[in-house]
């Protein structure tokens, strides 16, 4: 008999691993990323802290949010995020939705008790977010910023590094984020050009990574100085016959110093033509330097000034698959590279860790507290720009 | 009332979607990659050509398969491939099992009617895969070899620009797949160095992929000449006191000449220090040149003799994430890299597109009659390497 | 007989090519430099335009000067640069001293009539400059500030394409120049340290090169904000017992708006761990973008948005030895690399080529005008950073 | 008095370093590169070894010979070698001419007494390199072949760290010298093409490049296996109206065995199209690896199996050029580069230095031996290629 050699029926095998109950909203680009992690964390992570079940998906198309939900495994989907937040099943809210649409779900969402993951950058505004930050310590629940490149190996090594003390003083970081989708001004003006709906252009769509990065490897940017520009006014707009014109910025830089004495630079930019997704970011310190590039994101490359033979020293790429590399024991032997929907499926295994566990997510993970932080930087940079004269950081 | 609001529990949302039965041999390496690969696709391309059902996993340690079975959701275990085989709800044989388990159930599951997916090398002899080619070209059904790497989007890419043309006449290619996780003497003797077991080391684990992307991309191998090393003798044996001798070699070089007229080099080693996952290729022909490396897989070197500006000529790195890119429409905006993962899932879609839609497999995926192909040319580089001799490619 | 075979005494060969004697102040790394250039123009570049007479050579000690002159065969020296400008043999005086021995000697020297070559920073102050500036327009004589990196065949080619249009409008500039020679706190403290003889520390030295590629290749600067740091406060002074202060900056990071409409980033650090001679710098425009590392100084990096195939777009490594490519038809076949010192061949023949021709050496030389400019910007760099805001660029 | 002040005329200022008398046959390609590093040498090496005395100049055309002459600075020309070899003041007969002009001239100067230094390859053929051997060792004079790429400062540090252990056992050696000049068939046939003139194409121009360097980095190959190829039969004869017969490879490819224990891949080809001059190799040892590309001559890419943290272990880039990698203490600050024409500055250095101080001239420099065993490897490619078979190098 089959059986008898080996054969049977297969239980749930995490038997002690509980369920959360999830409600999404949002389907779009974050809504798919966003799903994938919550799938694929499930059986990649062995053994996951936590079971997702997918509860629910809400978002205002109707049809495609129930294509969404049957794509993805909903039972069920919302046209109204008030309803997502109402269900009782749902026990992790994640809001996957526009800038604009971030406050008030997760606010409401906090004052039922749910956990709560939103997206970056947090909210349009410092105020916007200290709301929400408000509203989820008031409530004692979970809370998260999905400021998913946190989860990178690679930058999660290299935090392990400088809070080690590996690269000694740390005396200079400098970032850009790099984009080149409204280079063609034919592109149209869609909710990410408008300033009631995304409250920044670059600033915060992209400045808010870099920010958030930079406080999570080397610590407070104390002060900054920025310029910011608009370089195509106005934009076609899907349906209308004349032009819309565009409300926030397409690219900023600025000067920035951190409490700890270093100095550098961040800049953000969707029109630099020819880089599509290139978060570039260096710091130097008085033992070490490390470099990184989203768009090779398995790599890290790191200089140590007094390492091993002088005659061979140099910036060595480490392509960071290896066992012992953060988050890599889940995945593949070394050499086989993860792909950029990973640092998500590394986020949500946090967060529910955190949850399960009652564990903080900081300082690995960014809490609204960090997103209210880099939209404070945010908001200094946009003072800046306006004043032409730096601006401290208000803690 | 919410419903009226929109709101609904979600139907199979996949109405006239197929399902198909899936058995898995194998749950470690490959069965993760494989197990990851059909839950993934089932809502990542979207439709999906079938909806794969996992009805049963099969290995030889009923706790760690029964474990597999739970992580990855399999309704059933096995611990005896023949019963795998027998199970009528299995309608595609998928086998991740080693080398020297390829032919016998692979040939009796075609011999039951099933779909079958193989991993690479097909076989461990050009003889053993014809009789697994024979089977299944006898029973009608569609089979496949997981020579995983056509199904990176910049070497499917490559591809269509060799067939279109657009590289002229292919004058060199030349690849080498180097790792280096056998550089360590101490690492142990497993079955992969074992000959009963794996038939060859670094020529049918690392050569067999670039002479399947050597046939897929430029055309038949004609004549090669090769060497072939064994460095290190003899490896602990885990849980014995005597070390055992390795069988299989540890690196190869080969000299190859194509049917079309190209010449160039294969090289595959499994003792190159630093070497973690390094399948590098160069194609030269008249018109233009094509450079690819594994380690960085979302990258395609292209140079044009021809095209554009003379003085701004060089070789472009074209980071393959456009929505324009082979099977980047399923996934994320332009600059999200794609992980080695990926390529399995892409190669699932494939597979199940073509058994839904009775269309061949070929020429975008490897048949048996390609992985007999590459076994033909494995088979050669021992024999020139046995007789120092070059040694025709059998037709 | 051999002579009737062909064979002969050689003539100058130069017949109707002018001599210009050179005096040179400085035997150091900058002597060194311009003397090989000297040296290597008057037979590389075929023919030359002149003929360079190595008249004299100048410096403090009278030992080493000596071996200068020796070493590179000035047929005179002199420890006291007032003699230098006094020889009459001297029609071109090149400064190759310390920035603060850069104004009087020059002045000194267009006084006399001679034509003047001046290294980099032209002067310690915009102040300074702009005496210089006018001595030599109120000489008449032709100068040229030695901002060599106009001269890398890639930087020249940049500019030639974005004068010519091929990048569209440009919209971002953002370079950034590190070294690490003063990561280490035990460096001493030499002249390039003290306020008096060096005017600014990384600033003028580093900074000031990328502030004239600005200018060379997108146009003026309008406005600057920027943060000066010095990370090490005192240094061991050689001989002394007790460590002497440090009183320039060791880094500085500014934003920097274009009259054009660009925005953008200047950086410059001499603690950046492990980047030796790193003046890296990328031009973002509407129609294209171009990338620069000096390390790689004969590389250039082209991204154009409508060129060719729209799969195979992506930055092109443009290796700049083609025989179409600036300066390289006096040298080897494509693909033979230049080195850094032959960037002062360029610039030399170019100097020559305008004296004797009597053509402006701008725009593709830097005149005492542009180093007065790049003096203007550093100016404000120093402003800003004195003030914490924003510094219109003097015109 | 200004002379009090410190002023002087200059005397020789190398009283003691001796002069030697230089006769060159060539003045195209390897005529320039060889004049431009005497001349270079004699100052920018301090103290030269010897001050080279630009004798004599010979080539056929005795306009051009005559203008060579003049630019250089040679003291004569000759039209016909004898003459030149005749030359009592030459007492260093530098031959740059094509490969048939190698052996005769060579013998006669050798046999006049004077040192030799030879372009490579050696020889058309072993036996022809024999023959010269054999003269120059019976003459006792001096001897070496332009192997210019030892004298990379990259390729010194890599003979260096292989041959003091640090690689460990060396298990892998792959090279490959490719260039495009003759993708285009329109390129005319010159004497590179003809075998009487040229006695190979890629494989003595190209491949003795890489067999010297695999000799000079890990010692003699044993056995190679190899295909040649000639991609254009006949290509356009200057002033002719009928094609010429191309009588020379365009490219070969061969396995190589080392008495070491290594084995490998060598190849070469003059129609790859985008590579201009891409001379590549890679070292694999248990202990570590080597990358090197002559197009980025100033890097080696070095890994290191044991050195230092785990985490951050990957290939390094190393820019060679610190004031402790080879011949760097004569040139530049770190991080300035030098150019390809500087191999040759070395490489007369090393020549001169063992001419006046009669000491060997290898093993750092090849000398005749090297050449001719250079030429076993080629003869051995070539009759592999023929006879298909392996063949072992003659010792």
């Amino acid at each position: 008999m089959i059986g008898q050699m080996g054969t049977g029926t297969v239980g749930s095998g995490h038997g002690q691993i509980p369920h959360i109950g999830v409600g999404l909203l949002g389907y779009a680009f974050m809504g798919k990323a966003h799903s994938h992690a919550f799938k694929t964390m499930a059986y990649m992570m062995s053994p996951p802290p936590a079971i997702p079940r997918l509860v629910a998906i809400c978002g205002r198309d109707e049809a495609a949010v129930r294509d969404a939900a049957a794509r993805y495994g909903y039972e069920t989907y919302y046209t109204d995020w008030r309803a997502l937040v109402a269900d009782d099943r749902v026990q992790l809210f994640d809001n996957g939705g526009p800038n604009h649409l971030h406050a008030e779900p997760c606010i409401a969402a906090a004052a039922a008790g749910k956990h709560v993951l939103c997206e970056k950058p947090l909210a349009r505004t410092a105020a916007e977010a200290q709301r929400m930050l408000d509203a989820v310590t008031r409530a004692g629940v979970k809370h998260m910023v999905a400021f998913n490149y946190r989860f990178v190996p690679a930058i999660r090594q290299a935090r392990d590094l400088i809070a080690a003390g590996a690269l000694g003083e740390i005396r200079h970081f400098r970032a850009r984020y790099l984009q080149d989708w409204l280079t063609d001004p034919t592109v149209p003006r869609t909710w990410r050009l408008e300033r009631e709906a995304a409250g920044s252009g670059a600033i915060g769509d992209l400045g808010s990574h870099i920010v958030d990065l930079a406080r999570f490897l080397i610590g407070e940017p104390r002060r900054v100085t920025a310029t910011v520009r608009t370089f195509v006014g106005e934009r076609p707009l899907p349906g209308a016959t004349a032009p819309a014109p565009v409300e926030v910025d397409d690219a900023f830089a600025a000067v920035v110093e951190f409490a700890g004495g270093a100095v550098g630079t961040l800049e953000a930019s969707r029109v630099a033509a020819g880089r599509r997704n290139h978060l570039a970011l260096e710091i130097n310190g008085t033992a070490g330097s490390i470099s990184f590039d989203l768009e090779r994101l398995n790599e890290l490359e790191v200089y140590w000034t007094e390492e091993g033979r002088k005659e061979t020293r140099g910036f060595r790429r480490v392509l960071v698959t290896d066992r012992e590399h953060p988050f890599l024991s889940h995945w593949w032997p070394p050499g086989h590279i993860l792909g950029w929907e990973h640092t998500f499926v590394h986020e949500i295994y946090h967060f529910l860790a955190a949850i399960v566990a009652g564990a903080p997510v900081g300082p690995n993970g960014a809490t609204f507290e960090d997103g209210y932080r880099a939209a404070l930087v945010c908001d200094a940079i946009l003072e800046s720009a306006r004043t032409n004269h730096s601006v401290e950081v208000a803690s």
